[in-house]
């Protein structure tokens, strides 16, 4: 199994550095504004909203391929919740899935599994995930 | 404090089908190929490594500044390891610190509390997370 890469750099001090996120091309600027204010950047709760969006898509999709089904489209938001400590409490999943054929007891049933079991998720073990899906 | 949003789509089932995360002005396409061999695109873990890179180099400035320090420039690289399950085991930060007048014995010190401590480690909290810092 592979093993993946980043980088980060930090310059200077808390309020007045700024620093950089690197994956692949990407490359993200992020400063103390654009951490715990409204400054203009990303962060690193951004990147694990998206990780954990990213994977619980992909995990429920594969999931359902092996009941049977031929899911279409699975579509994620997350809301990441950075609280004082600072410690990123909870993760709101809100997703939609475009599936023939399939019930909503059934789709309930699978994407709780996949927003325990997807790696992402079970990495995240401290933080509160909650999920709410529906066909559509 | 803040609370920050994410996306991600998944279109089609897990071998034929691709996928999408976004976080502000970023899009990054993904694949079984990208994900699990070496196709082009990202991947979760990538994004997982960034944000806990970017993460622990912010908190150790931050730590390093409290205690009168003046940081010039913290560098980090996260491997991280994704095994059979699929689960996310280890990640190893490598990372090289720039800071005047900082003996090695205070920044393994301060390295270590800000490895535990900093928000997307704690929220990692069933990942084995490794660092090796030095000074430069």
């Amino acid at each position: 199994m592979p093993v993946r890469n980043a980088q980060a750099v930090w310059n200077g001090t808390l309020r007045e550095g700024s620093g950089a996120m690197k994956y692949g091309a990407y490359e993200g600027k992020y400063t103390f504004a654009s951490r715990f204010e409204n400054g203009e950047g990303t962060n690193p709760e951004e990147l694990v909203g998206a990780a954990n969006a990213g994977c619980f898509s992909m995990f429920l999709s594969a999931m359902l391929t092996k009941e049977g089904f031929k899911p279409i489209k699975i579509a994620t938001t997350a809301k990441v919740h950075i609280e004082d400590g600072p410690t990123i409490t909870t993760i709101e999943l809100d997703s939609t899935a475009d599936v023939p054929d399939l019930t909503d007891a059934k789709l309930q049933e699978i994407a709780a599994v996949a927003k325990a079991n997807c790696p992402v998720s079970k990495a995240l073990a401290s933080v509160n995930i909650k999920l709410n899906i529906k066909l559509v």
